[in-house]
């Protein structure tokens, strides 16, 4: 079902020993500038992008189908086959959150296949799901609907550094997944923990656990990136993601450019050409100035953060970290929060800290060190993950330690997803009539109930012109 | 002649495998900011910055005493001489052009040898000298005092890639520099143009044929330099030039804390302190936000240059290139003139693309374009490049060709200096008495006969009162 005339397994076909995955269009600009490029800001450069041969362009999903109708005023699955029809040499990917979609809770199974099925149908190659526990039973669904739609279906870990987060922890997890039905793995590392000792030892026991590829996929924000990419590619990192120069380092990823020069040369080489990449440069170049000049884009975030490098936290945590203890009056106690952080995490099963445990974790560090006593206040969202509403934490919980947290609550073991119930035909049923133009706004009201009706109205509006109240949506006469 | 109680020798002894030279102080803000940072903006840092534990820091030379005198009315010597005081257990770094000096003409022997001499009294632990063609007749002068004042000789190699620029170019002028006396071999990479193969490869060559340290100095322009470093230490490099991260990347250089983290737990693990470094990094983050609001540090720097890895020429070349392309009305043959760069380097022996040599040949390939034939006219620069005023080229000029050039002007093939008459006395006569605070000044005057005059007046008024003019400063009477 994809377009172009192109079929999916003769996209990216080349000879290049280290394959590239593009991510100006995704990851890149949700780092640098809170996913707010537009499709009028992508449209003109497309057919030239498709031009470079990239193995994939990750262009949808992660942040942008939120910032789309929240701030963009414009239709996601709209902006999919926008680009699709102009990329069709182009596998395009997109980052799932499995039982989390795109939005903010776990969904039920049918709504999770039935938004597989339509981001296939639109013109998704590659699905990259991830869950941020690394149970692999909220993946479950995602990728029953993606082996069912005949898409790549690449499976994330969710990087970390903990004790429990060794190498035989990620390799079982790896094995999991290919026999789950994988087609390739990545190594997602959100917040630039991985190193250059660390990514290929990762990588070469992947390699020697799993046939299928491995992908690297990791932030600057550290400063250490590329090294990390160049030194898992020597150890047989199939492929790396990066972003084109204008938009990359700091919270975003390694040069396209500057890893493509890397390797040229090397068994390595990408095949790609510096020229064609000039091409797709100087439009991001041009971005980047704009996005400099109107504020989107600040220099803040394109240094390193040591921090990250010094306490092994992502540096948006540490940021918010600082944030609650101002509002409390109790900045001089972040040292204290900063060594309180293992303790939690320990607690908790050691949990990844990325949306959401990130934030579970760091609040609760927090409350622990200003009350002055740890676990007097808890919050509700720290007692769901140690309840096990999120999945099944990396650790086992202490039972004591949830008795503590949750009293006389029930703990979830069972997969999280079982407990809810079918929703697809209830969200069909609530979405107003008016607002349903394709088959797909059933997906984005079911994930953004608060936001997608102004979407929706503006939409409405911008078709069927201001007094579209009075329009008879239902059979689509537009009244003179 | 160093103050602090501390021998030269004893500073940086530890037993780490990989040193460090920290040139926050001199390359990165000379790269980042036209070397605006003041001694005020340092001062405070010093000491903690002492305490890290760096093989050495750049702090002196290079563009620095220009911009003391000619923009922030600071006196160089005064500058170094605090640094020292208040680094006493760090060797204190310099760079150096050898017969260049820190000025822009070549300059006799007898001032080279007395700059150095002073430079040495003054605090200098290790003379970082380059010659931009690599001749090392350039370097004589230099090398010899150096050698005499017992300072840490280290000869730097202008890299670059050309046909001639090959392993046994770089190795045969490494054994002479080692010959010569050098007491270590620095690859000086100004342009980013080194890579994660090239870097290494040289460095073992380097290390297989000399028997002194090999550093390697490279800036990150092109977006490869922590790649490059990585796999030059891999390769047995001895010391690598980071910057603090706040000053890092871009036309900088790696950032310290990147990669002090990057070789932790290896067998070239620096030794050095993160939290130590924090302290440093956090003095830095404030002036890097101060120079942003006040728009010394431009966004556009810190970005990758991409251009360097198309046209392997120096970023900067290319923008002087534009400019002046623009300025003839001719922006349209931009293409021709990059590709009649690599014609004129051949031509004239295929210098390095440095300061002065980068702007001899754009220039002249501007003109070989917009002139519509080649070498219809020639600049006087490039006439004296060819001629041999500025030493010997990589590779010889073709005879024919220096005749088209020059014409019947007798070419030069002596060692440039020979020529020159010496000049210490003749400067020590002109330096008006009422500048003479010290020594050093007949340098200063020597090295700047344009600037240094204003710089002396206002220092003179700071130290004796706006009426100066009525001081006798002979005898340092101040008419009250
Ligand atoms: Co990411
Ligand atoms: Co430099």
């Amino acid at each position: 079902m994809t377009s172009g005339g192109v079929d999916a397994a003769e996209r990216g076909a080349n000879m290049a020993k280290l394959k590239i995955t593009e991510t100006v269009l995704r990851d890149a600009h949700q780092s640098l500038i809170a996913t707010r490029m537009s499709m009028d800001e992508m449209y003109d450069i497309l057919p030239a992008m498709d031009e470079v041969g990239f193995y994939s362009a990750e262009v949808w999903g992660g942040a942008t189908f939120d910032a789309c109708i929240r701030f963009l005023d414009e239709d996601p699955w709209e902006r999919l086959r926008i680009i699709r029809k102009r990329m069709p040499n182009t596998k395009l990917q997109m980052l799932y959150r499995g039982q989390n979609m795109l939005g903010y809770r776990h969904y039920a199974d049918d709504l999770v296949e039935y938004f597989v099925q339509k981001s296939v149908a639109n013109g998704i190659d590659i699905l990259r799901i991830f869950d941020a526990l690394n149970d692999i039973r909220n993946l479950e669904a995602s990728i029953k609907a993606t082996k069912k739609e005949g898409a790549h279906l690449q499976a994330a870990i969710s990087y970390t550094t903990s004790p429990v987060h060794n190498l035989e922890y990620f390799v079982k997890y790896a094995k999991d997944l290919e026999n789950a039905g994988a087609d390739s793995i990545c190594i997602k590392d959100m917040a630039g923990l991985i190193n250059p000792t660390t990514a290929p030892e990762l990588v070469k026991a992947l390699k020697e656990t799993v046939k299928i590829p491995v992908q690297l996929h990791t932030h600057y924000t550290s400063g250490l990136a590329s090294m990390a990419c160049y030194k898992a590619v020597e150890a047989g990192c199939d492929v790396i993601d990066t972003a084109m120069s204008p938009l990359a380092l700091g919270t975003s990823h390694p040069a396209t450019e500057s890893m493509v020069a890397a390797f040229k040369g090397t068994p390595y080489d990408t095949g790609l050409d510096l020229k064609k990449l000039d091409v797709v440069r100087a439009h991001f170049a041009k971005l980047r100035e704009k996005y400099l000049a109107n504020g989107l884009l600040s220099p803040k975030v394109m240094g390193v953060d040591a921090n990250t490098l010094l306490y092994q936290v992502p540096g948006g945590m540490l940021s918010n970290l600082v944030s609650q203890l101002k509002q409390a009056g109790k900045e001089d106690q972040f040292e204290d929060v900063l060594k309180e952080i293992p303790n939690v995490r320990k607690d908790s099963g050691y949990p990844p800290l990325v949306t959401p445990t990130s934030q579970i974790v760091g609040t609760q560090a927090v409350f622990n060190v200003i009350m002055g006593e740890r676990y007097k206040m808890v919050t509700k969202e720290f007692k769901g993950l140690v309840r096990g509403e999120y999945g099944r934490t990396p650790a086992p919980i202490d039972p004591e330690f949830r008795k503590k947290i949750i009293g006389d609550d029930k703990p979830i073991d069972c997969r999280p997803a079982d407990l809810l119930e079918p929703e697809v035909e209830k969200m069909k049923a609530e979405l107003p009539a008016k607002y349903n133009e394709q088959e797909e706004d059933v997906l984005t009201w079911a994930m953004f109930p608060q936001v997608a009706p102004k979407f929706f109205e503006s939409r409405r509006q911008k078709k069927y012109g201001i007094d579209g109240e009075h329009l008879d949506a239902e059979n689509g006469v537009h009244p003179v």
